[in-house]
């Protein structure tokens, strides 16, 4: 059966893509008035909180984008909440560069709470997200691959129950430990990065040579 | 018969999916020169009118990709006018970051009228360029999906009848009630957002099995 | 046979993609520091130049993205050259944005007569490499879809003669009429647009109904 | 047998587009306060950095989009380090802006030797990251391309070794001779540009005539 939502993917890859090329616009060069090479190089190490938060936001869409990939193979058809779901991941991703600068801007000065607090929260969103498109995609046996078996859809669905309540938690401990947080969510999204290639399903390989 | 208008829509998704992003470089942090969190939670909420501004943005422009995506289903040749019918609609979506970010500054100022009268306004043009595409389609039979039915052209000339009134009104009405403006614009995407599922017509649906 | 181009394409529909919308980055709204309605409405209204900086090299990439596809509809093969003379191109297409800013800053200003020889002498450039593309694509007939005859390949190289001749006209004119180089250019830009349609060669059209 | 890298691929395709086309940002009209042509001519050519920076880091990412593109022939399916060292590439070239940035700035100035120091260092980087990839993809034959000979993967790996010993010289001379080190850069990325065609395998090539 032909897939119906190519167009949605590619929109979306086109969304993820522009997102994740978009953050290195907040990594600014100093703005030293003076040219002495000890004070461009001073400048460029203070920028450190820069560095780390476009680090942190690339990586993290990165494996926003290999997750909706993950599940996006396994969706064949759409309906208008599976449509709004996934807008609502794309709005999602597109902010993600707003509260990166704030952490790059706040991070290491009494404000971090508030900046990781923000950033963590966005993750929260995300996840909800996520979980509604699965949730949609899967309750609706019609919009997904038609040769699925049920334990890769519970497989699917295991490989993200930890989202929701690790960025939860991360959210929560930004109030005290606003490195901790971070740390965390590095945490989960180095977890996803080692276990996606577990979702490659056996009975998705194609069998035809061409 | 193969479409002739593949690079035309993958063209048009690459310029709605930039727009669509872009539109967040206008989200801006606060410019605020101590680090007190108190005064950097009080300048996130004084933003309320960019973070507004933002979503109806995001929003509008998904519902306007949504729509040239359902109409591009069903045409399948091009002709000049309908290469620049499209490339004005191209041309209207990536203006829209401009008044947004209008809205964002004047929203709640003694200029919120001009603000929203041009923001309602560009709708309006953007309603003009839709109902030309649509109308260039569907008069030149040629330019459609060979077995599309009169059904089915009516069908989706219907959905989009209120766009243009509905548009035209919020514009009459931002000056004398910008809020109110704004509202009908919202009330009108959402009405588009739920019916965008009703217009996968029945006989699109492929029936060749892998 | 293949394409083996089909990778260059959607490469070079990205960038002009990209290129065409961050356009709108340079429409800036004005930087007023009261709220008055009257402000604004008059801060808009001078305006001017970037709305037509902004209008005409919209139009000049959507025009320059047509006659790409064009050509692209004829190469199905590449070789070193080829693949630079469009990497030129994309080189070219993507600075547009600066001497774009340039006219909205300087025209209506005793500067006018640089930023339209910037802004036209660009156009020769970019001239120079689409005909180096057609000439390494026509010169060397392997590169070209295997069916296409020598009538419809002096076609497509008669509709652009006028392109190099126009344009540096266009150049040297901007020295005593800055106006008047730019209406030279947008007629050119008009022409080409009525005249795109021609260029659909009756022997390319698919025949095999699905 | 089907590629699994289709979507990989279309997302790298569009952070290099997005990543090339974001250069122009850099490139800034002079901020005169006068409208005198002489002082627009004037600072049109002090920016001769600014032009060189972008036109060295269009030319590089093109190289290594072509590049990619040319190992992503050859890969037809994926792992999961396979999925990061790809990842890892497109942060590397999503960077570039930032000492472009910098040398545009600085070069010229005292500091000219950190400024190529963090641009070729940047490479070094990158270098790394496509080793890592092209090594990743050929130490385990059944992510390549089925029919793929031995002597096709031992050319492309020979085409890039020069790549890393190359850069990392241009990052040594760059603390004693700034240019010398661009121009090395220069010329291996010229070499690559023109040893690109080579790469075509004739296994490669289709036969099948439509």
């Amino acid at each position: 059966m032909e897939k119906e939502t190519a167009r949605i993917e590619g929109f979306s890859d086109g969304v993820f893509a522009i997102a994740i090329t978009l953050l290195v616009l907040d990594l600014r060069i100093p703005a030293t008035e003076n040219n002495e090479p000890q004070t461009l190089v001073h400048s460029l190490l203070t920028q450190w909180p820069s560095f780390l938060a476009f680090s942190l936001s690339f990586f993290s869409i990165f494996i926003m984008w290999v997750n909706h990939h993950k599940m996006f193979k396994q969706i064949y058809r759409r309906n208008t909440l599976l449509m709004f779901a996934n807008g609502l991941i794309l709005f999602l991703a597109t902010c993600i560069s707003y509260p990166t600068a704030l952490l790059a801007r706040y991070y290491g000065t009494p404000s971090a709470t508030a900046a990781v607090a923000v950033y963590t929260g966005l993750f929260v969103l995300i996840n909800l997200a996520f979980n509604l498109l699965w949730s949609t995609a899967s309750r609706n046996r019609k919009l997904l691959r038609p040769a699925i078996s049920d334990a890769a859809v519970r497989k699917i669905g295991r490989n993200y129950q930890y989202g929701l309540p690790v960025h939860l938690s991360a959210f929560l401990l930004s109030f005290c430990w606003a490195g901790g947080a971070l740390i965390l969510c590095v945490a989960l999204w180095t977890y996803w990065a080692f276990t996606s290639g577990r979702l490659d399903l056996p009975d998705e390989k194609p069998v035809n040579v061409p």
